[in-house]
């Protein structure tokens, strides 16, 4: 597909792409499409009527966020795709003839305010790379004991913090906690000293399901709208000490930073892939049939004050998760849990089988005793203040790219906090 | 304090009351105080202008939820109920000597549907009784290592799901889901076969605090809007096999029952007692001075389609609970995590120190080893289906009685799931 408009050749933003977002702009927030370096503002092309039909009388754009048009369902996500890649095509005339139109809708990506586009009611992590999964189960309870008995009969998985997840390039001031050495007899409090970061991929619920009606394995990707990088940040020191027995939680929920671009789910169709062979055999109601991963290339890079530019130090793949995005849905909501428009669902750590792509930093240091060589010259155990940490993303096949936009972060001392002894 | 109202001499709803909650009328979904057996439209008594001067010009009680009026914090909701107070006496005239607005905005409880009433952000649960943890530790740890390490060092807690959060009233449909025996080699799948219930106190947060920017233990109290009845449904057969090592997930997210009145922290002032003695002394972020415990009498009764009346299981007490709610607060938001206007903070199970105050079934019934008998001879390890329960409380001292209201639930039969084995 070629757009009538002129988007650089190296894109990842093509027609074929279409990612959902928000941006500010005149101090209101208007629901977008990516496309090349620049943005097409749905608020406007619903406004302009150019939606009518895909709609069916709703008009979800006029909202500051994408719930509304997540909550409306594939059938429509479906529609609106179509007439947009029409009218950025040039088939469908109305927005490429009309100047006013063109003048009002369309405009750089450089200069607008890229914001958090979805409302999130309830956000879930899952621990569904097998390589992640098992790097840390080896350090803390050595090779023979790494996978819990647990761990290949179902997607393991907690809930999340809602209210601070945040849109990339918001900074990560280092949290401060409780942490215990082993070998000392009681907690100490103070800025994390193992601030880490967590490579994921998320999705976007909708429309989702009643409370008490699971959702079944074969309609599970019906209720995905898209894909976005999720950085899971993470404070190992305090996460150790506090996660006993019930989990995660001040560890992770100082923040978790999302790419602002949503993938539609249907962008990814090209890039499907068999997931890894599943032993044991899981029951019944985790049975997919088809293609259930996807091929998504992931890269970590990390740039330290001293540093010119930033430096890869992961490399990995959606397509090594264990458990399939459709297995995760139908898993949470088998008891009859409530998924709601605007969820967000992420895989956990996505770790590939070999040591550098490994998508977290205790991983690639070995919980700090490999420290990894920068450029630079300075080692890396974990975070250090000033670093910034990105996430990217891209799917690749025949000539066709279709990119995810970055999920970065820059490390900010911790404040004063004037309780601490 | 005397009302104008013909209220029950033994009401747990006095004028030193006035639990917020939101009632349907009309179709219209209205913030509400409930008042004896009748309640107080706030959106009638707002719209009359009668709490312009409390309000500073804010209408929060024009929309369908508590959220707003919670967001504006203490000193306004303290304004707003002594103006309701002055109301209700008859002290300030304005609603005693005005038939028409009494009309509209006072009626009887009886007939009106009392809704969840408050829009919730984020819901975390705590484990704040030392007998609860002990308890639970015992079982599955053997009494020597029934407390974690990390137990009295924090107010250990995680993040649950707000999405299947429901007022009382709304049936417990029996999940399905993973358990395995643990002499099984596999997990099987079906409907849960140890449902229990949680005896909990809530408490939602206003205003709340800015990401990265921890609420102080000594402001902690201003940001504790008010307190509810949470019963934490529970399917031990679930939990047990999938919390470990991320904590609990779908043995708990099918549904969460709070008690629809919530009764104002200023209400629960005149009940506060010393907490338990903290040992060893907590990291000065979680010392709190002064009386951080609430004499808040807590019952359990169930019924069985046998019983032709409830029977009381269990008889607790907030003040058992070791972690305080500021403590929970202030350990919450260390790490810069925020809260937001209508989150929901819950205690964990309350246990106090004798077999009959045991906030669970559990731990009643001693993880099915010794089931309760009933007065119609039948006896319970778990809740079956058609069973009724309620939790209750209410603080009394000098002949005043704050009540919470019933927090109540049935036990319906596991729907069908086509995909089960």
């Amino acid at each position: 597909m070629t757009s009538f408009l002129d988007l650089p050749s190296d894109t990842l933003f093509p027609l074929e792409n279409l990612p959902y977002g928000v941006v500010r702009k005149n101090g209101v927030a208007r629901p977008a499409v990516r496309i090349g370096d620049g943005v097409l503002d749905l608020r406007a092309v619903e406004a302009a009527g150019l939606l009518d039909g895909a709609l069916g009388g709703e008009r979800p754009f006029q909202t500051p966020t994408l719930n509304a048009f997540m909550a409306l369902g594939q059938p429509v996500w479906t529609a609106v795709r179509k007439v947009l890649q029409a009218l950025l095509s040039g088939e469908d005339a109305r927005l490429k003839d009309d100047a006013a139109l063109r003048e009002q809708a369309l405009y750089p990506i450089e200069g607008v305010e890229v914001l958090l586009p979805v409302e999130i009611g309830d956000y879930t992590d899952f621990y569904s790379s097998r390589e992640h999964a098992t790097n840390v189960g080896t350090m803390f309870r050595g090779a023979e004991n790494a996978l819990m008995p647990n761990w290949t009969h179902l997607p393991v998985g907690y809930h999340g913090r809602a209210s601070s997840i945040v849109a990339s390039g918001h900074d990560v001031v280092r949290p401060h906690g409780q942490r215990k050495a082993p070998d000392a007899d009681a907690p100490t409090f103070g800025p994390s000293k193992r601030l880490d970061f967590e490579l994921e991929m998320g999705f976007f619920i909708g429309p989702g399901n009643p409370l008490g009606v699971p959702v079944p394995i074969e309609e599970a990707e019906h209720h995905i709208f898209g894909l976005a990088l999720v950085n899971d940040w993470s404070a190992r020191d305090i996460q150790a000490w506090e996660y006993v027995p019930l989990g995660p939680f001040l560890g992770k929920n100082f923040l978790t930073t999302v790419s602002p671009w949503i993938v539609p789910f249907e962008a990814l169709e090209p890039f499907r892939v068999a997931a890894p062979a599943q032993q044991p055999e899981p029951l019944p109601y985790l049975r997919q049939s088809g293609l259930g991963a996807f091929d998504i290339r992931l890269e970590v890079s990390i740039q330290t004050p001293q540093m010119a530019e930033p430096f890869t130090i992961c490399q990995s793949n959606t397509r090594h998760l264990y458990w399939t995005m459709a297995q995760q849905l139908a898993h949470h909501t088998v008891n009859g849990c409530n998924l709601r428009a605007g969820d967000l669902l992420a895989s956990g750590t996505i770790s590939g089988p070999t040591p550098d792509s490994y998508g977290s930093l205790l991983e690639l240091a070995w919980k700090g005793e490999k420290p990894i060589s920068l450029p630079s010259g300075e080692t890396r155990a974990f975070l250090e203040d000033g670093d910034r940490l990105t996430l990217e993303a891209f799917a690749e096949k025949d000539g066709l790219r279709i990119g995810f936009g970055a999920c970065t972060g820059v490390v900010q001392p911790a404040r004063p906090y004037d309780a601490a002894p």
